[in-house]
């Protein structure tokens, strides 16, 4: 073990998942036990956006117990952000200011919770530190519903937010069922450029209640073709069709299909707001004289803890604690990685440290070759590849049958 | 008991909920239990429909498993539909044809599950069997997420909807406060003219996480006095607000804010499908300036089953094999109803008979004095009345980390 003594930061970016917290708990708990060498335990207010504004929430000063219940809780407990640094060779402005903040706070060791742009956060702070002789050991920690990272198996969040798409698929499949009238249903799942979301959409397939028609963003989408799946599903099933697309299903020249039918006015003459699945209802309801339900599953399914699944929340769990233990053995620049080791079909995985360049500012899609021919469905590569990800529930204890979330005291750090 | 000897037919109506499946299979599971009275027992394919069309399932060949699994599969298993009956003094044809089947399978129970509409059929079959000299213990089964029935004091499905509600809103309240910008969410529950569902978001407000605004069917909505109401809660609270809606809102002249907004039109010149929400996110958008995000629940609310109410299965169950006991000591033309009867503060509630005629064609609204005085909230009192029907927790076994719903067969009855 390395011996660098001071505070730690913490922070969250990006969209919140159903365990991103879980993340959270995973680094607070594990820095909590070691004060020999992390004097301090921050968590930054709205990602680094609290760290430029010097607003941080003393952690230690919170009850162990919501500490634990923080992994059962949905959403990003200390706020979240969307913030892109800018290249330091162009403006080192922030740059300057975090190195200030860092100094002043002796912040020696710095975990980002998010996406691939918090993953170029990390990347570029820790090169502009290391460059400015400031010692600091920074590690990103992967999480994001997208699924989208390079340089690990899958991604804390993921997991749950797929459990969530394929139960609440299966009860759909049951309830559209419901009259010996004809309905198309067209359900809108978040992932602007990686289909991995929608794609779990498979798993209820694969338990027989799934979906007829899935549509992701890496197959070109075509509005004709669509309306022509969805006739030849209603023709051979009494006018009743389940499709589900995912927000970012683009033509083939690769405009977002949601973007150029968005131009949409209602009586007042306000654009309306809300997802292509709406646009497309109507077309379809008018294409084929059928009537069409489109739902969108909006922030449900990145917050719906309730669902989470218990394998998702110990890996977002052990990906926090491994950062710490990886940042305490001098470990930095660096993102933790969830690895696939499967042992006689079994489901393994542990956490190994990547480049946290790989991660950043790239996109892992679904693998062309697990989508159907058709476009419109996945291969059994994906089913293997997803199922163990949703496995065990777990989720916070009930108070008063509704669930009792981690309540922090959030003490600001003195300035 | 009572000594007719016969068949029993069973039969589910209306929009299904998460346990009105939980009814069949207290019907189902008790009716088997007495071969010496009931010889048969039939489940109606899309209720009404199917005894017109002489369509029914034989529930002996299944399962007694999969009877039990029923308890939590949502949706109607049998099929639901949306049937009115004429009056008998206008139209003897369907009654005729019911009084046919019935004498050809010998049916001497009926039970039809559903609400308001249901428990009409439910009182005309009756009563023109009655006139016609035809023996058949006829009883209601009540089922709605709307909980809009007279005659008792809540209704199965309520329960597990209201849970999914409240749930629910808890884990947008934390989801929609991530950001440090503004953000208005606008929620859509449904409840045409009872708001009894939209008033369960309150039980999220009494645990801390709750929406900031509630508008129910039950007062006059005002378009500006909503905008107004958004404003006053961003204004002092940093742009965010949380407001939920009910489907059913109407202005003072009674009429539906959903009806009068939706002439909207897309890009392609075609009506928006979708609810309120959407409508009421454009003016708020463009009156405020600030981001503003529509949701739907739609069909997620009252098929989640993996969301059920224990406390609603169980009452669900009992009001099933209820019907069944009364119907076998010789009662009809009547509905089974739950009875609160709290005792020491503690919720107890049991199964009652009322006469059907009670709960046709009434519609149950939420008490005005329960609606705080500035119509956005509500009482200590609904929270004493809603709290209890959410208790425990209650969810189909696991398979591959996804719900195992119950399989029927559905053999279908020899004509």
């Amino acid at each position: 073990m390395k011996d660098l003594k001071g505070a730690l930061m913490f922070g969250q970016s990006g969209g919140p998942t159903s365990v991103i917290n879980a993340s959270a708990a995973g680094v607070f708990i594990e820095a909590l036990k070691h004060p020999e060498f992390i004097t301090k335990v921050y968590g930054a207010a709205h990602g680094i956006k609290g760290i430029l504004d010097e607003k941080f929430y003393d952690i230690g000063q919170e009850d162990p117990k919501e500490l634990e219940l923080l992994k059962y809780t949905p959403s990003s407990a200390l706020g979240s952000v969307r913030y892109k640094l800018k290249k330091a060779a162009d403006d080192v402005t922030d740059y300057n200011r975090i190195l200030e903040v860092f100094k002043k706070y002796n912040i020696r060791y710095f975990f980002y919770n998010g996406g691939n742009d918090s993953m170029d956060t990390c990347n570029k702070i820790s090169k502009y530190l290391a460059s400015n002789g400031y010692e600091c050991n920074i590690i990103g920690v992967p999480k994001t519903i997208d699924n989208d990272l390079c340089g690990t198996d899958h991604c804390p969040g993921y997991g749950s937010a797929a459990k969530y798409v394929s139960t609440t698929l299966m009860e759909l499949n049951l309830d559209a069922k419901v009259y010996n009238t004809g309905l198309v249903t067209i359900v809108e799942v978040m992932g602007r450029n990686a289909g991995w979301l929608t794609a779990a959409s498979a798993l209820a397939v694969h338990k027989g209640l799934g979906p007829d028609l899935i549509y992701l963003p890496e197959t070109p989408f075509d509005i004709d073709k669509f309306v022509g799946d969805v006739k030849a599903v209603c023709d051979k099933n009494n006018n009743k069709c389940i499709a589900v697309i995912s927000e970012g299903i683009k033509n083939k020249d690769k405009k977002y299909v949601g973007e150029f039918m968005s131009s949409s006015t209602d009586l007042f003459g306000h654009a309306q707001l809300g997802g292509v699945c709406f646009s497309l209802a109507n077309i379809v309801k008018e294409k084929l004289g059928i009537k069409v339900r489109p739902i969108e599953f909006s922030l449900l399914q990145r917050c719906a803890a309730h669902l989470a699944s218990k394998t998702d929340v110990e890996e977002a769990f052990k990906a926090g604690s491994a950062a710490v233990k990886y940042a305490l053995q001098g470990k930095t620049d660096k993102m933790v990685a969830l690895i696939r080791e499967d042992k006689d079909g079994k489901y393994k995985c542990k956490v190994k440290l990547v480049p946290v360049s790989k991660a950043a500012n790239s996109e892992k899609t679904v693998p062309k070759e697990w989508i159907t021919n058709d476009g419109t469905g996945l291969s059994k590569e994906f089913i293997d590849y997803a199922l163990p990800l949703i496995q065990g529930d777990a989720k916070a204890p009930l108070e008063d049958g509704l669930p009792r979330f981690a309540r922090l005291k959030k003490v600001l750090a003195k300035q």
